[in-house]
């Protein structure tokens, strides 16, 4: 109802008086029947989308190798062997849960990012955007608070690891770059969030 | 421009058309010029305004008692004196960084409190709307992430500390306490990010 009275105020204008902000938003949104603007806005769709799917993915693709990175510098320390300690980061159920939580944001970030470029290639056919916004505000919320708890708990947890054991240099790296994958996974919170807004009040 | 346009289609359509939604929202945006509006308006508000603000304020108190019950029971198991071990949580830098988290998220979760009750009894006067949500939607998100490190540390530093000492008890208590204080701001971020959202778009 409220859309539809947008749209006849915005038809009653002069065009410029429409700025591009919304005009962007009105892109997004599915028209429930036919209207003047529908031709002119698949163009615009395809003008005004990449550079927000663009930023989207980027800040995807970050958080998906740092996470990789941050998993894999645990991983990769514990099969050195010939310490007479044990140096794997399975001893450790701190360690396991940082592994496990890199890990997990791991596969979101590479699901989201398949997703983004999905989207790009051929439109809407994967999930719902409906669906997808709000499952890409919960969940990066969730990722979010397990990144930060994860980081948190492997910065306590190198106190408390031998200094001479093997598996130091490797909680450090891990620990600083879940850290900054935690950023990145804000950033991409607050995208979501203004979505998900936009859609609810829209 | 844009919000002239909706309340000009709003006062296009019959009464009947207006849902209580886009009614609230409009009530909650300054208007430049005077309108035919205003003077509903003003009693509008007044009985809409009181339930979100009292939820909001529930949260916040809610904030207010578990941070403080979070932080005293680290204080006050730190004062039994009689055993041979130290038994303060200022000797564990992990407690002692529960401890500040839990303090900061009380005097942030009084100063909201104080706003609110203000905010009710005086209309902002304290201070302005605009930064007032931006404000509240950043250190609620610091709030949010200072208190699930917190409460990780907190559960990582049980496993340590050992099984005899009388802090134990208080550090369960503590940790328990901080996670639900957690929730409770989680809450309080999703309304202040939809409130933050409603005021960028409107």
């Amino acid at each position: 109802m409220k859309q539809e009275g947008e749209m006849f105020v915005v038809a009653c204008r002069p065009m410029a008086a429409v700025s591009p902000v919304s005009a962007n938003s009105q892109s997004q949104q599915p028209f429930p029947t036919p209207s003047p603007f529908s031709f002119s806005d698949a163009s615009a769709r395809l003008s005004t989308r990449p550079p927000v799917y663009l930023s989207n993915l980027i800040l995807r693709f970050l958080a998906l190798v740092f996470s990789f990175v941050s998993a894999l510098s645990l991983a990769a320390s514990s099969s050195k062997k010939g310490s007479p300690r044990p140096s794997s980061f399975a001893d450790y159920s701190e360690l396991l849960y940082c592994f496990i939580a890199s890990v997990l944001v791991f596969v979101y970030s590479a699901f989201q990012l398949f997703k983004g470029i999905w989207d790009i290639a051929q439109r809407g056919i994967l999930i719902s955007d409906m669906f997808s916004d709000y499952m890409s505000f919960i969940l990066d919320q969730v990722a979010g608070y397990l990144l930060i708890s994860s980081s948190s708990v492997a910065i306590v947890s190198i106190q408390q690891i031998d200094k001479t054991a093997s598996i130091l240099k490797a909680v450090i790296i891990s620990a600083i770059v879940s850290f900054v994958t935690f950023l990145v996974i804000v950033i991409c919170t607050l995208l979501s969030g203004y979505k998900l807004c936009k859609r609810i009040i829209w």
